[in-house]
């Protein structure tokens, strides 16, 4: 199953990509390794706000995780054309907003592999880092930045 | 115009490069990829120190990354020889030194982003991570690290 | 001498490797760079919890370094079959959880730092950026993050 027909059984379709801003791009690549900027969590098309062990709780960063992984998909496609030219996901840097007593970040950044996994198959397993950080930018409760091995247009 | 002329255009010239450390290298290539270690703020040969969100505003975070693209900079030059073997900075990882409280992190990385955008032209142009972070080496109110692509010694 | 040499020099021995997750792995290569995921800091098969600046010395923030460097080298074992194919550790990400007061994460690095340069010598040698983070997962005292270019099969 392709990557396009596994997001329709699981009742998924892309957002629009994110847009870059002036300073810098989404996506650079170079040779076949494309880098995407960190991207944080939108929730109606808003940054979706807040801290873990404060007022975020779990399960609702693992579903903001998890809508960083339909953004981060959304910035391939947009990028690549086609998902299937998505060799690897390489390793995902997973940012999470945390109180010095929050310690389940790993649990909050299963929300992006896990959707990477379903969607991209075999080509979705990656390394990762998951991290308590003091702050994000616009107050998003998750960043997470991707490294993934590309191959050449078809 | 070469990176040199844009930095004499602004006024800037490249400092010193940043000494090592007994136990890393400021920069390690692997293929043409470039990787840089970490970055701190430096002003007037010392540690620029403070944190956003308590006693660094905006627009001194700004400056103390501006202040780190120089360093990177003379870094890349150090190692390359000639800022023009830089043919993409690939990926930056910025690291703000923030409060619980701050969420600008962005607009302090747009002070390194925007000058390598200046000096470097097209080959500038990077994806990116701000992180807020809850301290940094020697106190310093920013630290930035970079993936660059570069070309072969001519 | 070699790696192996090396670490029964130093009375060291390579522990088990790190167990993977059902969400992600610890090691992926592409062409010839081997990510590894982050590793915390274990002690006695446990998290070695605490955080610099509150509850862990700097002197014991080295020591959990140094385990997370032998935990590396036992992924980069176990996935390499040879250490000897490691031909240069590229780069470090030196997370350490520490409070807003304590700035020394650079001589808790140097745990690792000076562990992967004795055990693998020149092909230690790397860039690294340090930095004191909020909390993390398991609420470890470290976790330390690596890349390296290694050699293809012998």
């Amino acid at each position: 199953m392709n990557p396009y027909d596994r997001l329709k059984e699981l009742g998924l379709s892309l957002p629009p990509p994110t847009d870059g801003a002036p300073a810098f791009d989404m996506a650079v690549a170079t040779g076949n390794l494309l880098y995407l900027s960190g991207h944080i969590a939108m929730r109606g098309g808003r940054p979706w706000t807040g801290q873990l062990g404060k007022n975020v709780t779990v399960e609702d960063g693992y579903q903001a995780a998890r809508a960083i992984a339909l953004d981060l998909l959304a910035t391939l496609h947009a990028y690549l054309g086609d998902l299937g030219r998505v060799r690897r996901v390489v390793k995902l840097l997973c940012l999470i907003n945390s109180t010095p007593g929050f310690s389940d970040q790993h649990l909050v950044a299963n929300g992006c592999s896990e959707l990477l996994n379903s969607v991209l198959g075999a080509a979705g397993r990656h390394a990762r880092s998951a991290i308590g950080v003091a702050q994000l930018p616009l107050g998003a409760c998750v960043e997470i930045e991707l490294v993934a091995e590309i191959s050449a247009k078809a």
